[in-house]
């Protein structure tokens, strides 16, 4: 099964497809998509949904796997990367991939079996899952990373539920 | 000039189709585009865009104006009109449209003369400078066309500055 993981901002979109199969899991390709500063907003939504949908029509995974987004700080920041998750969220509906949300304690509980693990936890687990030999850069690609591996672990224990 | 007014949502999202001409207004078309709750998100988003890429292409308007967000009370229905505006902004970017957005103070301020006005009183006066019967409804219609006037005014007086 081809996963694609996806963490969701306006700036920087880190993104990580991994194959896994027989419970084993590969990293096949992993970084991020980033829009110029300065640039209107529709603009930059505009190059994160080529930016997506080029991914998708390139792999074709099965399913895409993105994180829920939770802010209780800075709600400015919250809407614009809604602004940015919808249009991600369009783009795998508009090439029929389905798609996964998850929260960030479900990620870590799927990575690191524990909710409240450490950001460098879950990229160090991460590494070692998908047998990496250092951490992938930028943060947002980890991030997407960890997202798909918390989707095949989510899909595997519903398979054998 | 014509003008795409736009009232973000993701279950109604209203829009009204202006004529501006010699300090003249007229009314086109206003109504809302309506997603089924209880369907995955990714599906009402495709619904959004397609709605407002269908009603563009079929006036093929000069403008959209926008509501900018405010939300200070629910974050989680901020960030789920957020989606609903990304993928808005989208379709306009999508068919080379220029959007413009107007924040819900500038847009009282342009159409009652007053920043504070009642929604009532927006309503109100939105009917008369369209020389419409009736105050149109749904709400979400009036208040798209509100947004559609205020762009008018701020266009104008930004020609003749």
């Amino acid at each position: 099964m081809l996963i694609l993981g996806i963490d969701p901002g306006y700036a920087t979109i880190g993104y990580g497809l991994i194959k896994y199969e027989g419970n084993s899991f590969t990293s096949l390709d992993y970084g991020a998509i980033q829009t110029p500063a300065k640039t209107e907003l529709s603009y930059r939504l505009s190059l994160i949904f080529d930016g997506v949908t080029e991914l998708i029509n390139k792999y074709r995974p099965d399913a895409m796997a993105i994180e829920e987004l939770f802010f209780n700080t800075n709600i400015t920041t919250g809407i614009a990367v809604g602004h940015a998750r919808g249009v991600i969220l369009l783009a795998a509906e508009k090439c029929g991939l389905r798609s996964y949300e998850y929260t960030p304690l479900q990620i870590k509980q799927s990575v690191v079996g524990y909710g409240r693990a450490e950001k460098k936890q879950v990229m160090e687990m991460t590494r070692i899952i998908l047998k990496l030999e250092k951490i992938p850069r930028p943060d947002d690609a980890a991030d997407a990373l960890a997202c798909a591996i918390c989707h095949a672990h989510s899909y595997n224990s519903r398979l054998f539920r």
